[in-house]
Parts: structure tokens; sequence; C-alpha cells
């Protein structure tokens, strides 16, 4: 079995949803889990539940990282934080992989310096999954790891995406899309009309541009952007997601008056919050560190600390590090 | 009252839409209306509607530009087209504003071109109109006239946001914000982090950056960004929407099975829909251009006709284009 490094001190209620994650992935049997924070706070929160005999240890860190914090500044700061200590876990080969909750910024950064780059990686990528229409998950690259982006980063971002969406969802040849404002080959910024006639060149399957409304359409499985554009998008759709389930509660408890309608709306509501709901895909994969990273929301419930476990086991198993520098590889002799 | 063209030629439907949307907006005395198009089809279209003493005129134009036509090059070739036909009839006085369904890149070359550019303004700039949970409109510009901008733009943008948010919405002073991937004001790429200086110094009621999310929370009124970043975000929002319908439609006709519950479901499910419809704001318009310009989704019903037709009358009634002027002249004024 892998195994997988939490930080425990970063979901906005830690380490209660780390903790009882750990659990949940433990008794699947997804991974051995080792959870990095206070060791008091850890050793209490796991005596209110029922860990006997799960491969769970205690891994103790005497700082922890806040949103406030910036992320280098942090870094330099806080020398013994629980990311940091769970990212050297990773670095000395004692854990495969680690997922944080924790502030973005200070994760990335730690993560970038700690473990390093993939040989012929310029930049990491944090990727974004989430459903589409069509019941697949769909990959989005980058979401804010870089903010100003050359074109050869979206190329690399192309081959990083491509391995991860074939290893974790089983596709044999996922289909690429580059994001954009119209469909047609010419259509663009600058930056995306230079990205695009190198990814025409290279080894990804390339379906051309796309559009906003091809994210959530499932026209194609990985997305790439600029890491400025694909925070917009998410922290968008997250906004839409929110505005809309308001309005939404609005009407359905307007109309349905009576109790037997309030109850049938609760539950076709419950069914259709679980649909968009991203933490069934746990976290966010930061692509390109030569080790496993994922990133969950700060409002992660125990869940998709449980789901991030998995998916980080998962990363781990399937070798994409190894694939991605074979790409890369590949995709550069092509060009020389 | 106020004369507006309509390009009777613009919608997937056309000219049904535009002629019913005509009747609809003469009715309320809204304006008057000249409908511009290949007279023998509008002829037909309205003689099968009751339109006896309504102010609406029909302005022939032999030609019409399709959705594959190309912006520039539909430009020189269709020299009748109805929104170039439409454009003129603005240009030379005889309407106050037009208002247009069809290729949006062949609508803002046309008007461009057409009705030249106002003093102060290096781009126009498309906003659009949607709604927030707060009840509130929102603008968001620009959503795709310029796809790579200057710092410098994107302040033309915010002031001209500002003027138009303010005379239609009937907000004092409207509350500004610059598009980024966090709140903190050295957030962002090098454009915007350029654009938040110009910003700061500027007359507009500038809150500071905002995030993806608060584009449909109500907390500002006004929404500046690039071209290619404003139309992607549009562009994911109606996708959003249309997968989240669809889910929604699931997941309420899989619980609601009895035909009461199917009843109460479509119609909180029309509630729902019609908060969220655009239609409603009635077209995007083009700020920037000497004339009033108001462009309409392919899709338009006769009702989302109707409201741009009366939302290109307020703008012409509101001199919107003076306070333009005025406002970026002071702007200037303060820089030197």
């Amino acid at each position: 079995m892998r195994r997988i490094a939490v930080d425990a001190m970063g979901t906005d209620a830690a380490p209660q949803p780390e903790v009882e994650g750990a659990i949940l992935a433990a008794r699947e049997k997804y991974a051995e889990v080792i959870l990095v924070g206070r060791e008091e706070a850890l050793k209490r929160e796991l005596a209110r539940r029922d860990a006997r005999g799960l491969p769970i240890e205690l891994m103790h860190a005497s700082e922890a990282i806040t949103m406030e914090d910036a992320g280098a500044k942090a870094f330099r700061r806080k020398r013994d934080s629980s990311i940091r200590v769970a990212a050297r876990l990773v670095r000395e080969g004692k854990a495969d992989g680690l997922i944080s909750a924790g502030n973005t910024g200070a994760v990335m950064t730690t993560a970038k310096i700690v473990l390093g780059v993939l040989e012929g990686v310029d930049r990491p990528a944090l990727a974004a999954v989430f459903p589409t229409s069509q019941g697949k998950a769909a990959v989005l690259l980058d979401v804010g790891a870089n903010v100003d982006c050359k074109a050869s980063h979206l190329e690399q971002f192309a081959v990083m995406g491509e391995v991860y969406y074939r290893v974790i969802f089983g596709a044999e040849r996922p289909r690429l899309g580059l994001l954009s404002i119209g469909e047609e080959d010419h259509k663009g910024n600058d930056l995306t009309r230079e990205a695009f006639l190198l990814l025409k060149q290279s080894p990804v399957n390339f379906v051309g541009n796309v559009e906003g409304r091809d994210l959530y359409n499932g026209r194609v499985d990985v997305i790439v952007c600029d890491g400025f554009t694909g925070n917009v998008a998410l922290k968008i759709s997250e906004g839409l997601v929110e505005a809309v389930s308001s309005l939404l509660k609005e009407a359905l408890s307007s109309t349905l008056t009576s109790k037997v309608g309030g109850l049938l709306s609760r539950r076709a509501f419950r069914n259709f919050k679980k649909r968009v709901d991203y933490s069934e895909y746990g976290g966010a994969p930061l692509l390109g560190v030569r080790g496993v990273c994922i990133i969950c929301h700060g409002g992660s419930s125990a869940n998709a600390i449980k789901n991030a476990i998995r998916v980080a086991a998962e990363f781990a198993e399937g070798r994409i590090n190894e694939k991605i520098e074979r790409e890369l590889a590949r995709a550069s002799l092509r060009q020389t």
C-alpha cells in the first residue's frame, strides 16, 4: 500500500476533517496515512474516533501556515510548518505523496522548493478536476500556479494534463482543447494563437480551440490555459454555482409550499448538489513537481480528504511523473 | 420618443423575433422603431400581426450577414447589409440608436467604422449585463471587443462602464472592481497590476481587485477586464447554466415522479430560469462608439428584442456618450 502524508492543519475546521478523512481512507485501504500537525491536537482528535488497527501514523509539526500568510514568506519563516514537514516526508521517500487543504500559495511554493520540478518542466501547473454534463470528469489547467505564461508553458501543461487524465480516468487518448474565445484556428489572443501552433505539432490529441462553454459539456477531457484565465474560470464557476443554488432554493421554497413538496424538493436538491460536488474528485493535483501533491479546498469535508488520499495513492501508483518526463522528452526530441 | 433602428435579419429565427419585439416595444411606447432588412419578408411578417397605428417603419436592406461571415470581410463585401444600413441611419441622425442580434464580430466592426469612436476612447468595449444573487444587475466589460489590452484601455473601460451603470440602473456611485485572482492589491498578472495603479488614481469608485466569484454575488456593480478574459468568463457562465439546468432537470424528474410533483417542479424551474434570464436586460451595449449600439444574442426572443429597444432608447435619452466623453476628458486632465 502507498503511504500518503496528510497536512492535518489545512482545512478551515482542521484537524477534524483531516483526521476523519484519514480514518475513512485507511478503512477503505486506499493508503497508509501519516497525519502531520500538532501532535497533541491530532492525538485528541484520533482518540475520539475508532482508529484501532488502522495504518495511521502521526508526525509532529510545531507550526501551521494560515490563510493570511503570504506563500513565499510563510515558507521562509515557518520552517516547521505542517505543509513543509509533509513535503519533506515525500522528498525523503518516507511518503509517496502529500495532500493539503491549506493556503494554496504556500502549498505550491513549498512543494516547488522542497520537491523540485520534473525534468523538462519549466513551470508546475495546478489542475482542477470537475464534472461535466456528460457524466465524465474534465481537467482544466493551469488554474493559478502561473499568472503570466508563455506558449511553451501551455504546451507543457497539455502534456502533463493528458498523462494525468489518462492514468486517473483510464482514457486511452484524452481529447485536449485550448481555451480561447472561438473555435476557429485564428481566434484568440497573442498567447493562445502562438500556443495553438505549438499544440498542432505536439503528440497530444489536440482538437483545437474550445470556448468557455465547453468546460462543462464534456466535449473535451483536458483544457489548457494560462493560470490567470484558469483561476478566473474556476472562481466564476464556484460563484455561479453558489448564486444558482441560492436562487434555486428561493424558487423551490416559494413554489413547493406543502410538506410533501418541500420534502421532494429537498431530495431533488441534494441529488443535484451531489452531481456538481467537486469533492468527489479529491482536490487539484499540482503537476510537474518531483513527487505527488494534491491541493484541496479549505472548506473540504472528511469525504473530500478521503478522496484526495485515494487520488494521491493512484497518482503514485500510476507512475504519472515518470510518464510526464518521458512524454516531455519525446516532445522535445520531435522539435529538434 | 426616440427612434431605434432594428437590424431585422440578426436572430437565428429572423425576422420573426425582431418584428414581434418591435411591435411589443412600440406598443409599450419605448421608442419608434425602424425595422431594417428585406422589405418583402418584413412586410409579410408585419401583416401577420396587429401593428396598426404603431410607430413602426420599414427600411429595405438587400443583404444579410450570416454567422459564417468574418467580421471585417463581411463589412467590405456586403455594402447593403441590414447591419450597415442600420448603422448608417444612426450616423445620419435618422435613428438615435441601433440594435442587432447578428454576427457579433460584424456588428462591432460595422459600428466602429460607420459610427466612429468617441473623443478620448481608444477601444470600444462590449459590456455584458447580468443578474446577481442580490437581485441587482452587474456589468462586465470588455467581453470580447479587444482580446489583447493595455492597462490604459482597462481604465477607459472603467469610466465607460461606470457611466453606463449610473444612467441605466440609477445608481449614484456604482462600485467598480478589477477582475483578478485575489483581493490583495498585488494579486494578478502584469496587465491587472498595472491597471490597478491607474484605477487607484482615476475618479471612478474603485474598490480594488475582485475575484470570479464576485461576478454573481453583487459585491460590485461594474467589473473590468480584458476582452479575452471577459469573453471566457461570459461563455463559462452560459455553459455552466446550461449544464446545471440539465443536471437539475434530471435530478427533479428522477425524484418527483408523481404528477403533482412534476407540475410543482416545472413551475419552480420556470421561476428559476426567469431569475437567471439574461434577456431581461436587453443585450450588450457596445460602449465607446459615436452612437448607440446594443448587441443581442443570436437566440434572442421577441421579449429580448423588446428590452433591447427599451435599453437603446434609455441609452440615447440618458446622454451616456456625452457623459463618457466628459468623464474621460476629466480623467485625462487629472493625469497631465
